[in-house]
C-alpha cells in the first residue's frame, strides 16, 4: 500500500514560499519548470534543515551530486502572481543509492492541491561519475523522515 | 503496445540544440529544469514548422495556452557544456482536449539517450480558465504527425 | 554630491537570501543574471512590505507595470553555493514615471561587497503600453525611503 | 571618440534568435534578465564561431572563466512572443586581462533597437580566482573583431 503524505504518520517537511513575478508566464501563471527549481529550493533546506547536512559542502567538499534520474509531475491547477505557497516533502523510500521524494505545493487550503510530484535521486560520485551508497550519516537523519509503512515498490 | 519514437514508421520532429553555459550547473552538466525549457522550445518550434501554426498568435489572438498537465521524465545519462544533442519529439496519442507528447534528448549517437520525457498537454481557454477541444486545423495538422500504432492507453 | 546607501541617514530595505543550486554556473558561483532575479525579488518584497502595495494587484487590477529601463552593474566579488548574502534596496530619486534604485548583495562582512547595481524603472500602462505618472499613493509611501540629500543627477 | 556599432567599419558578431515563451513574463514581453542569458549564448557563438575557440575546453581544460564584472544596459523597447530579433556583438577594446563588448538586441529593422549592453569581461583563472592575461591564441583572434577607431577610454 502507497503511504500518501495525507496520512498523519508520514513526517512532512514543508516551507512556504511566494510566487514572484520571474516565476509567471504570459498567462500570469507559474511556468511548471519553476516549480521544479522551487522543489529543488526545498530539497536543499530540507537536507540543510532537516538532515542537519551541509549541502554546499556535499557538494564541494565531499565531492557527491545528488541528481534527480526520474520524475513524475501531475500539474493540477495554476498559481499565481503573489500567491503564498506550501511546498512540502515526504521521503516513501531509501534504497542502497537512491532514495524516493515525494512532492506536493498546495494553495493555503491543503486541500488546493496545485503540483504533485514523485522523484527519484541517486547519491553520485562527482569524481568517478558512478551512484555511490548514500553516506551513514546522510542515511540515519533520512531515516527519521521515512513513512512508517513505506514500501520498496513505491 | 505502445510505439515508440524508434519505430520507423513513427513521425518524428527534431532540432539540435547546443548545451550553453547558463544550462550547468556547479557540476558543469545540464541542471535538468533546463531540459524542460529546451523541450518547451522545441515545442514551439513544432507549432510552428511542423504544425504551421502560428504559436504567439494561438497566445495572443485565439486566447488559448497549451499548458502541461502532467510529465514523466526518465533522466539517463548527463549532457555537458558545449554539447549538440538532439531533442525529438512524436505524437503518441490526440484526444478532444489533450494530446501526449514523447520528447527525448540523444548524443551525438542515437543510441546515447540522455533523457526521455512523456508529457500530457491540454489546449486551454485563457478567458474561461478550462480545457477546450483542441481546434480543427491544429488538430488535422497534428494528426500528420500521430504515431501509427498509436493506442489510447499510452 | 551622491547619497550612496552607506550614509546612516538614507533609508535601506534590505533581505537576507541564500544562494542555492540552480543560482550556480559551472564555476560554482553565481551566474550573474541570477543576482537580477534576486534583485526583482527585492523589489517585489518592497513594494509589499516597504510600500504596502499589492504589487500582483498593481498588474493584475491596475494593470501597471514597471519594467527596468536602465542598469549599472558592477560584480565585484562571487557568491557561492550556500552564502547567506544580504540584498539591499535604497531610493536616490523619484520622478514623475520614472524612478531610480540602488542594490547591492552584500556577504556576511557588510564592507564585503559583491554586486552593485543602480537602476532606474518606469511606472508604464500595461494597456496603453507608455508610461504614466506614479499614482499617488505609491509616489507617497517611496517618499518615505527616499535618500535625504538624494538629488535629480543621480 | 567613440566607435559605435553603426559604424561600417566595425566588425559585427551577429546572430538571429526567436523570443520563446520561457524568455516572457505576465505582460508577454522579454523578461530583461533573460537578454542577458541571451546575450551570453552570443558570447559563446563568438568566441566558437569568431574567434575559433573552444569555449566549453576553455573552461573545462584550459581552466578559463570569463566573468562579466561591469554592465551597462538601456532597455529602449520590449520584444515579444514569438519576435525574431537580432542579437550583435562588436569589440570597442580589448585590454590585458579585460575587454569590452558592445550588444544589441534589434527587431526586424535594424533602427527598431531594444536593447544596448556595454560589457566588461575579465579572463580569470577558474583555480587561483584571479585574473590573469587573456591568453594569445584568443587575444589575436580578438584582434580582428577590435573596432578601429576604438580608443581606452570606452
Amino acid at each position: 500500500m502507497h503511504t500518501t503524505a495525507a496520512d498523519d504518520a508520514t513526517p512532512i517537511f514543508a516551507r512556504d514560499k511566494r510566487i514572484w513575478f520571474h516565476h509567471c508566464d504570459p498567462a500570469g501563471i507559474v511556468f511548471y519548470p519553476q516549480y521544479l527549481l522551487l522543489m529543488n529550493e526545498l530539497l536543499q533546506e530540507w537536507f540543510e534543515t532537516g538532515l542537519r547536512t551541509d549541502y554546499a559542502g556535499l557538494f564541494a567538499e565531499r565531492r557527491l551530486g545528488i541528481p534527480t534520474v526520474r520524475l513524475e509531475c501531475d500539474f493540477h491547477a495554476p498559481s499565481r502572481l503573489g500567491d503564498t505557497v506550501r511546498f512540502a516533502l515526504s521521503v516513501p523510500r531509501i534504497g542502497t543509492s537512491s532514495f524516493h521524494l515525494r512532492f506536493s505545493c498546495t494553495g493555503p487550503d491543503p486541500s488546493d492541491v496545485r503540483v504533485q510530484i514523485k522523484a527519484v535521486l541517486v547519491c553520485m560520485s562527482l569524481d568517478e561519475h558512478r551512484p555511490v551508497p548514500i553516506p551513514d550519516d546522510i542515511r540515519d537523519a533520512m531515516q527519521e523522515w521515512l513513512a512508517p509503512a513505506a514500501d520498496a515498490t513505491t
